[in-house]
């Protein structure tokens, strides 16, 4: 995998415009991932998916892939973008973030976590060795290391404790990332995580640990876990002006349209959320123009598009009145329509992003939208 | 709307072959219609329904279309076909099955039907004029008179009563229909329903009762309710016998591929059932080879495509692997794929019947077919 940086904003920010070269093609940053949690992107045909949203990369999560359909099956198939036929790049999760927000009963020690399935309870047990060995099976274009993630109210003792066992595994799962190799004869990359919760002298020193890898590209966890916002932004400043400038930086977990372009102002290309399809399914849309709740009555008889500047197909398709009819009468395609649109968006959002920042203006651009991202419509 | 019988089968059945003529387009005979209940045919997009199912004609329902979005919507969209952007025919029932099946309390009199709505225990009342009206706002190309639904197990007594209604509120649906005149610009028709349990005398009786009207088509009611298959069968031929050849024949609900191609050889021209939809979103899929239950663990490593003889996109994009996990894992896209791939195959074998109609050897070819359907898989 290499990542050129193409553009550095002119206009004051740090925004960046990369391309990321992987075995699976081509990737424009900065860049959205749509999450396919269990191997699919929920609502979303493959075909709608690379031809309407035209997602460049996706991701999938380990935890849920491991348990279903479970490793054995995904080895079979030849991996993940053979299971599930998607042919572009793909990104998984370690896990970590899954089995310390989603498992009740679990026990953390410096060998591993033991943890309980959410689905039928049985018992499992992630060390960053099995985690590696998950994460080659299920074959992603890029692994993620395997992390402890504290709490967003973790007190400074706790995050300086958590994160010193999240180097620990870090170094863990280095090790057995290079004496292990692909499965399925293209290459993969490991990421390491950056965490320290919201403080700003283990952030560095994290960002500088992870640094000494010479890694492919590195992420940002643990952030927007309900520290206000201000806190991330600044947690991302000063982890980015830490780490090398000339690979990638995924923020994980995040998050709003707006919260993508302050990101992206701070130096970030790469990002993963669920809420354009959590959000979508539950009738909120998000637009150039600001947030829609389909739900509210006023759009009953509004026989507009659902997005008239929107760029997928489901925009001009179907109107206002439409969608709010099919949420009300609980239609699975109320649910598809807003998961599309949401995802198109986001993916236009960073396409233009990335246009703004080649073009030099960034700073105008994302300072003019974040404005009218926010309104409530 | 015009209706040609093109082919009547050589080869011992009496299949026909023939050619509706709406204002939205033409519809080849024998033909399937999906079943959009609330003007939306569940889990499938209006581009898939066009393009990869090759739906002709889908069905909308009268009674829940009534209750939501509401009829003003409706007739402010400018008709159904603008609200759910469906530009080929469509057919609304009368809701008078759904009233007599789905809504709770109940008042049933000469003049009309009370009922409760499902969704908020509101009172309405159905009468023949009022469901005319209602179908006309709806605007779609076949509309369906108002009659009462005895249950499967009426008696004797029961059933001619009810039939007695059922053709005084015809009379009234026919002169409702004859003093109002279509909103919308193009052409609609009114289809008279035979009814008569599983009476023979009372069948021949409604055939001949309904004949008279020389309507553009007639539709069978009130079979598959329960009564054993070879009494709908049984019933299907006593009333073909006396309905004009030269009009299309509707068995209203009906059915599997097997009672589908049975009915064909006795004459039937159109179907509608909440099978391939209904069926689908539960693990079910209908192929030309059998029944298959994706639910079955016997699948999960079963990496061949869904439906290596399907006719739509998703038969070859996933394989039965993916779609078993799709369904354990509760995805929603297990539901779109299955609905799809359902209602591609009822459209194929519709499709398939109707060339062996005009190839004149329609006898030999569903008598193949009909063990093969119904394997189980």
């Amino acid at each position: 995998m290499t990542f050129t940086l193409q553009h550095t904003d002119g206009s004051g920010t740090n925004a960046r415009a990369g391309l990321i070269q992987t075995d699976h093609g081509l990737i424009q940053t900065p860049i959205f991932m749509p999450v396919g949690t269990v191997g699919s992107v929920k609502g979303v045909h493959l075909t709608e998916l690379k031809d309407d949203i035209n997602a460049q990369i996706i991701l999938g999560n380990t935890y849920h892939l491991y348990l279903r359909p479970g490793i054995d099956i995904i080895r079979k198939a030849g991996g993940l973008h053979k299971f599930n036929g998607f042919d572009r790049p793909m990104l998984t999760d370690s896990g970590g973030f899954q089995v310390f927000s989603l498992t009740g009963i679990r026990k953390l020690k410096e060998e591993g976590c033991e943890f309980r399935s959410h689905i039928d309870g049985s018992k499992h047990f992630f060390s960053p060795e099995k985690v590696i060995d998950i994460e080659r099976a299920i074959g992603a274009d890029i692994m993620m290391a395997f992390d402890e993630c504290p709490p967003g109210t973790a007190d400074y003792s706790y995050a300086r404790k958590s994160l010193n066992l999240t180097h620990n595994w870090l170094e863990r799962c280095m090790a057995r990332f290079r004496e292990t190799s692909p499965l399925y004869g293209y290459n993969q990359s490991l990421f390491p995580i950056v965490q320290g919760c919201v403080y700003k002298d283990l952030r560095q020193e994290s960002a500088r640990f992870v640094s000494q890898y010479d890694a492919d590209g590195y992420a940002i966890g643990g952030l927007a876990v309900g520290e206000p916002v201000e806190q991330m932004y600044e947690m991302i400043e000063v982890v980015n002006e830490i780490l090398p400038q000339d690979r990638p930086r995924y923020l994980m977990g995040v998050g709003t349209p707006v919260n993508i372009l302050e990101s992206i102002a701070r130096g970030i290309d790469m990002f993963d959320c669920v809420m354009p399809t959590r959000n979508g399914r539950n009738a909120m849309l998000f637009t150039a123009n600001g947030v829609i709740n389909m739900r509210n009555q006023k759009w009953q008889d509004c026989f507009e598009p659902v997005d008239p500047d929107g760029t997928s197909a489901v925009d001009t398709l179907y109107s206002k009145a439409y969608l709010h009819h099919l949420f009300k009468a609980k239609e699975l395609l109320a649910m598809q329509i807003a998961s599309i649109h949401n995802l198109s968006f986001y993916l236009w959002l960073v396409g233009e992003a990335r246009k703004h920042i080649i073009s030099g203006d960034y700073n105008d651009w994302h300072r003019q939208m974040i404005p009218q991202l926010s309104r409530r419509v």
